[in-house]
Order: C-alpha cells, then sequence, then structure tokens
C-alpha cells in the first residue's frame, strides 16, 4: 500500500492549478470531468504521490458541500492498493463502512471507493488501484 | 520538490497508530516528542512518502487549537527541498510570508517551516530539507 495522493478541494481549479504549478515548479500532468463525482480534478505529481485538486461542477457535488461547511483544503487521502477487491473484503470483516456498495471509475480509469472520516481519525479516505489493461506492462521482459 | 508526506492531526497518537498500523499493514517508523512545537509526532512510510500522526503535548500547542476548532483530521502537506535557504529566498520574493523568521529543527531533524493556510488555498505548507550530517552518503562510490 502506497500513498497515491492527497486531495484538495478547491473553488477554481484554474487559479489553483496556476498557484501550485508556480510553488513548486511542477507542471500539471493531467485534467478531467468526473461528472458522476460532480467534480473536474486536475494533477500535480510529486515523486511517487500526486496532488489533487478537486473542485465542484455543480452545488449539489459533494466537493460543494465541502467548501460550503469547510472551505478550500485538504480533502481526503488516497492509498493505492494491488488487490482493491480483496482490500474491502479485509476491511468489512474490520467492520469497516464504505461510502458506497461497490467501486466506481475514477481519476485516470482507476477504480475507488471512499471510507467515512468518522471512522479514521477524521481523514475521508480513499482506496484506489489501477485497472489491468491489455496495455499493461507484461511480466515478461 | 516531492512530497515528504501529510500531517494528521489526532487527539491520542496512540489510539491512531493502532488504527493506521492494521489499516495499511505497515508499523510505525519513527516516534518522538518537539517540544517547541508542543507536539508528539509518530510516522508511518508509505512508499516515498509518509504519514505523520501528531497530537499536543499540552493544550497551548497549535494542535491543540486545531482539534478545538476542527477536530481529528488533515492538518498540513509537506514538501521535501534540496536547497531550504534557496527555496525561502523564492516564496518570499513571490510575497509569500512565513509563520517564522527562520527555519526549526522538526521530526528526524529535518529543517522545517511553514506557510500559513491563507495564502495556499486552505492548506498549511510544510517546506523541509534533510540536514546534511558527517555521515550523510558520500558520492564516491
Amino acid at each position: 500500500m502506497t500513498l497515491d495522493h492527497i486531495g484538495i478541494a478547491v473553488r477554481d481549479i484554474d487559479r489553483a492549478l496556476s498557484h501550485y504549478e508556480s510553488l513548486v515548479g511542477i507542471e500539471c500532468s493531467g485534467r478531467e470531468r468526473i461528472d458522476h463525482q460532480g467534480v473536474e480534478v486536475a494533477f500535480i505529481d510529486l515523486g511517487d504521490s500526486k496532488i489533487e485538486f478537486l473542485a465542484p461542477l455543480h452545488e449539489d457535488s459533494p466537493v460543494a458541500k465541502f467548501l460550503e461547511k469547510r472551505g478550500e483544503g485538504m480533502h481526503h487521502t488516497a492509498f493505492l492498493v494491488q488487490d482493491l477487491p480483496a482490500e474491502i473484503a479485509r476491511f468489512t470483516a474490520q467492520g469497516y463502512q464504505f461510502l458506497s456498495d461497490e467501486p466506481s471509475v475514477g481519476a485516470g480509469g482507476k477504480q475507488v471507493i471512499f471510507m467515512h472520516p468518522k471512522e479514521h481519525h477524521g481523514v475521508l479516505l480513499e482506496l484506489c488501484s489501477k485497472v489491468e489493461t491489455e496495455n499493461s506492462p507484461s511480466t515478461h521482459s
């Protein structure tokens, strides 16, 4: 398990990107809309981890509600796991609850699922895993 | 510049460590008191980045005030830089303010300095750098 990214909720993704690109001296590596989560996201890569900026697409977005309640700032922590179904089963067996019954497709085509902050010392946790494709690196050299 | 760690403010460091060690399946890699910041900290390594848990040593600690106002949760984001004085000069020239006039010694003996969240889309930013010692790896192989 590694730290895939931290999510930062912002009102204006262009302004936030411009600010952080200048701050860290690294350009955005990708940007996309995730309609079913009601957000636009953009990434800045920092070593093996990333910062994900999230801005709401509309006022019913969970991120819009977060901004209204807490303002801009750190929003979630995402762990990259190898076997997402196995981790979901392990956490479920330990009594933890997920915010949805099944993973959904998040940024970069990853499978993602969230866990409620109240069970994790105030941290909204995301588990994510890469999806194997025909273009995935072969184990043969 | 890389993502060194994210800081999570907690009330009870033993409970938080036990919870996250079990969650991610990785044991704490280090723990120490930083008296001048009024905190005890503990780390769990996740790939090249780390989670830092911070608990207040007394009620005047800035982390105690954070917990009182916002509850447990994500507290700061720390960037590892190669040349801290040069980065401080660069940010100062851009008009950004630091929370102290000079860096101080943080966890792991690193030099650390903080920047106010209001200038960085709600994120309390830490810049940190490793300190060269006589035991640092030589450039000779």
